[in-house]
């Protein structure tokens, strides 16, 4: 089955909305085995949907439309579709029956507008909307199958739960496309590009690519099968020759962060962490409480910005700060080591560097950052490594960067593994 | 005169990518008063892509075309457009001594798949690409200039700015689109919207709207004139008309953050903050030191997440803590108030709620968070104000809104207001 996606909406087209339902719907449509054609974006203008309705429609099975029916003067794609269909609209009583609950369990009178939305071309089918007032169109024009959605991402997302995928299911029929992305963070896109070899070959199947984004290398792994039998198996298999080259490298699948298996590895360890932090003023504590339930391994987080901060706060001695500056290693290793006995936790972070844009020397450049940790050995005595990086970019990504490679050095001792970098 | 924007790219069309570029290419030619007739996003197809283009050269005067001519096999543009204009690729010298360069530069040997990439249909232009490999082709079919440039957002960018802005500036001639937003933090939407009154009426020029994002209401100025001299001063009577309407309510224009507010002030006053947070985790200082500069109002922050890192840290009694609960204003107060006294600051928030999802109770469900303020009155006294709140959301949102709400109560105590919420 192969598909056509119509986004409608002057906030789309004269760009002050970017349009994320297309790339949504072809997600979940390609997952399903469809081929996407095209997706097409035009402004509130009844004469240009009619034209893309018709142009879609003698192209492709299937016509998803989102945006253009809300309650407003602006809003015409069912006026639209009532044209290319040839048929007048009509006013749905079950609908204008739930407008009126809707507005009644509000304690507001139902605005005449708002009529509008019950209305469907005569011979289309309503489709309920069970996040909001704009009830969808259901129709079908030559071999084509329409449905038109509200723009709203909520409210489309539920509709197509609810109606498209049970729709297309069945008949999808194409290839069957799955994607899925391996994380890894710490080392370059060429390195891990040179440790996957062959598995990047073009035109494999299932494919390997490589993206970046904050800082994190990511594998894109893509099968495209007959069946979803054979795609998952196809999938599984490529994945595993993926961890073989890669081990312990890569620490996440989809959209789960770094904090996330970080959090997971402290609870299921019993281990608490505290931080004190500098350059990245508390970033780093904000990420280890991003996680719901963090209360368990975090208590205490130190944001030391100035080096008479670190001098009270921590007991970090003057004469270091002097001597080494605030931004080395003897210093981070004073901050993890107060941290760690001031919070009694098992493990501390620390963190000091230079974020920029000002700040930075020809000796210790802007994207200088210390990191330290210090722990409890097994005998109780207490240890602590120490890193220095250069972190490239602006502010924002040396100060994202950095409480990121913290956490990647907190991972790989919970792990109890030499760090690869 | 009318554009019309085309993306090329699989990764477009499967929904694997968001396309940002139509967006930003849009909002860049309304304002310099083109009207958009369309986008339109395609795979790496060359029949489809000589198809789209034959579409929009039929029907409008300008088409950019972002996206296909990378090196590999895939990119297709470049072929598409040749075949469209009937003419052959050629080697365009100049480029090809730019990449001999580029490749020589990193000691590396060019390979020879990226010589595609200095060659363009006959009789057509090759666009300097000030930030990349890829050069872009300039042509015309019929009445319609195309540009092809790369996909690459930052390359793109770069060429808009040096090839397409100098070429449509001149031309536009249409209707010219200003866009403003003024950005307000915590009052609802309706009640913002009835302080705005007739400014929202519909079809007045220049519109005014309102939107919702991260907790801020903001108000949307489109101004749509001939000329941009009228279309300047209609913004600015509007906006100062919302600025009767709404005082000091209105913290910023444009994508200006409520922290770059906060720190600006801060600055200017010679101010210096510190911070207490417990359920925010670190996220208000990370706010606070965002911005470049910071060290000069920010020196200390305590994250005390647990009862005991209260304690601890701050001297709050676990009896006001077992009495009042840890998310109170009572012990807000004394976050505040040792914070403060311990940080020397000259003010000092604190922050405890209840983030969730878990840890709600019939009292005080998720959402709940109290907010402290302590700072030195011109007699050098130490006062301290409190407030409670419920904000909507999941853990992220609440986190969220409570660091703002107290950037936002920070702001009105430096403007010497009271807070109208």
């Amino acid at each position: 089955m192969n598909a056509y996606i119509l986004s409608v909406g002057d906030e789309l087209v004269l760009g002050q909305t970017v349009d994320t339902n297309s790339a949504w719907i072809s997600a979940q449509l390609s997952s399903m085995g469809c081929d996407i054609l095209a997706h097409k974006t035009i402004g509130d203008d009844q004469l240009m949907i009619e034209a893309a309705i018709r142009e879609a429609t003698a192209s492709v099975e299937l016509l998803i439309i989102s945006g253009g029916i809300g309650p407003t003067e602006d809003d015409l794609t069912r006026q639209a579709l009532g044209t290319v269909l040839n048929t007048p609209l009509e006013l749905n009583d079950a609908w204008m029956a739930r407008l009126d609950e809707f507005f009644k369990a509000r304690g507001r009178k139902m605005p005449e507008t708002n009529k509008i939305q019950a209305m469907i071309p005569r011979g289309a089918t309503m489709l309920d909307n069970p996040a909001g007032t704009a009830a969808g169109i259901r129709a079908k024009i030559g071999g084509c199958e329409i449905f038109s959605v509200p723009g709203v991402p909520k409210e489309m997302k539920a509709m197509f739960e609810a109606h498209i995928r049970p729709y297309v299911k069945p008949l999808a029929g194409g290839a069957v496309i799955l994607q899925k992305k391996l994380n890894t963070f710490g080392l370059g896109e060429s390195w891990v590009a040179e440790q996957l070899g062959d598995l990047m070959k073009r035109g494999r199947n299932p494919s390997v690519g490589t993206t970046v984004a904050g800082g994190m290398v990511s594998l894109r792994l893509n099968a495209r099968f007959e069946s979803l039998e054979r795609a998952e198996h196809e999938m599984q298999q490529t994945e595993a020759a993926c961890q073989t080259k890669l081990g312990e490298m890569i620490f996440s699948e989809n959209d789960t962060s770094l904090a996330d298996v970080v959090a997971d590895l402290l609870k299921e360890k019993r281990v608490q962490v505290a931080t004190a932090e500098s350059c990245t003023g508390g970033l780093l504590a904000k990420m280890l409480t991003d996680i719901p339930g963090s209360s368990s391994y975090f208590k205490t987080g130190f944001v030391t910005y100035s080096n008479q901060a670190k001098y009270e706060r921590l007991g970090v001695s003057m004469e270091v700060i002097n001597l080494y500056g605030a931004v080395s290693e003897n210093v981070v290793e004073a901050m993890a080591r107060a941290a760690l006995r001031l919070a009694k936790s098992h493990v501390a972070l620390s963190i000091s560097g230079i974020a920029g844009p000002d700040g930075g020397s020809p000796a210790k450049p802007v994207g200088t950052v210390c990191i330290g940790m210090a722990f409890q050995s097994p005998d109780r005595i207490v240890q602590a490594v120490t890193r220095t990086f250069n972190f490239p970019g602006d502010r924002e990504m040396v100060r994202d960067r950095s409480a990121k490679m913290a956490l990647a050095m907190l991972r790989y001792h919970l792990l109890d593994k030499k760090m690869p970098f």
